[in-house]
């Protein structure tokens, strides 16, 4: 079965969004990861900030669930109608076009479909606590803490949405440590498997 | 850097061992599979079946367990020995030769070196259910519930010796699903991504 949408789920500061990013381009297709935050703020009416971090935290660990005590929509908590409008809007741009599609739970979401190739990239903390200080520069939090805390609060996130353990190989077709590939290495390596997938 | 060696950790079923075999003869290397357990049966005196089955269980759990109670070589549970002895073993064989080495934690043995590529290999369970079966025949457990008996005994072995968790994504430079690349498209994946490497 031919792939046409490539999920990428990644450890923060494993370069896995970069990754989707050059690959989509290699493949001429959409990449959706700030694209889609724009499109749900726009279709749900929530903040684009309260967007792009309810993809990092569990409902009850997000620092803004207190301002939204007792407020729903549609009978639903926000959170949970975020995902709703989330789930949608994934399953639509899935139906829609070829592309590639950063976090956000993707993998799950269209697990119904089989025109979907799910990647996980990683890579070990040091090659990761040196990327973020390089990518987005020093904070008051040290560079491992920062990754710890990210890095749990994806995984709390991802159990919480889809009862599966972040960061299991068995939830991806593919998992690459991009300290060891590069990112150009696996941009050509997934590059390299769609091309040969396309042809059997 | 060059890797020389290639260790094979799979989810029983899913067509990993095979896979490990066919790479090395296309490399033209040797595999590391049951020729260790022979071994490691001649350097310890211990019983092939001991030593294969070892492998899949935690010392405790290990159905001959009770038939060492009280014995030990050179102060050290037979557990704890074999253990020592398959570590060193792993370590010579890896210092001396180019080769694919399947189970029994190589990855870990060898996580000093950098001339190693590790990969994991896994698949859905209905598949590995259906692979076990044509491969090692009907038993009277039923294929699902052997499946998840191995799985559990090979976790527990891997953490009891690694400290770390079977099957997640860091523990391996590489992870594939054979049910979506077959067992000859893994073989021709990981073959290409050797030689990659070996050009970079």
């Amino acid at each position: 079965m031919k792939k046409r949408i490539i999920t990428i789920s990644r450890e923060f500061g494993s370069g896995g969004r970069t990754i989707g990013k050059q690959l989509a381009e290699k493949l001429g297709v959409s990449c959706y990861d700030k694209e889609l935050i724009e499109k749900l703020a726009e279709q749900t009416g929530l903040a684009k900030k309260y967007i792009e971090e309810q993809g990092e935290y569990a409902p009850a660990m997000h620092p803004f669930s207190y301002a939204f005590v007792g407020r729903s929509v549609n009978g639903m908590s926000v959170s949970d109608y975020l995902w709703n409008e989330q789930r949608k809007k994934i399953q639509e741009i899935a139906g829609k076009e070829p592309c590639v599609i950063v976090g956000r739970c993707a993998d799950y979401i269209l697990r119904e479909r089989d025109d979907v190739l799910n990647v996980f990239i990683h890579a070990p903390q040091a090659d990761r606590a040196k990327r973020i200080v390089e990518v987005y520069g020093e904070t008051e939090t040290e560079p491992l803490k920062r990754l710890r805390e990210k890095d749990k609060k994806r995984a709390i996130n991802y159990k919480y949405y889809t009862e599966r353990e972040w960061g299991r190989a068995e939830n991806y077709h593919l998992t690459l440590d991009s300290s060891m590939f590069g990112i150009e290495g696996s941009v050509n390596l997934l590059f390299d498997i769609l091309n040969t997938e396309r042809e059997r």
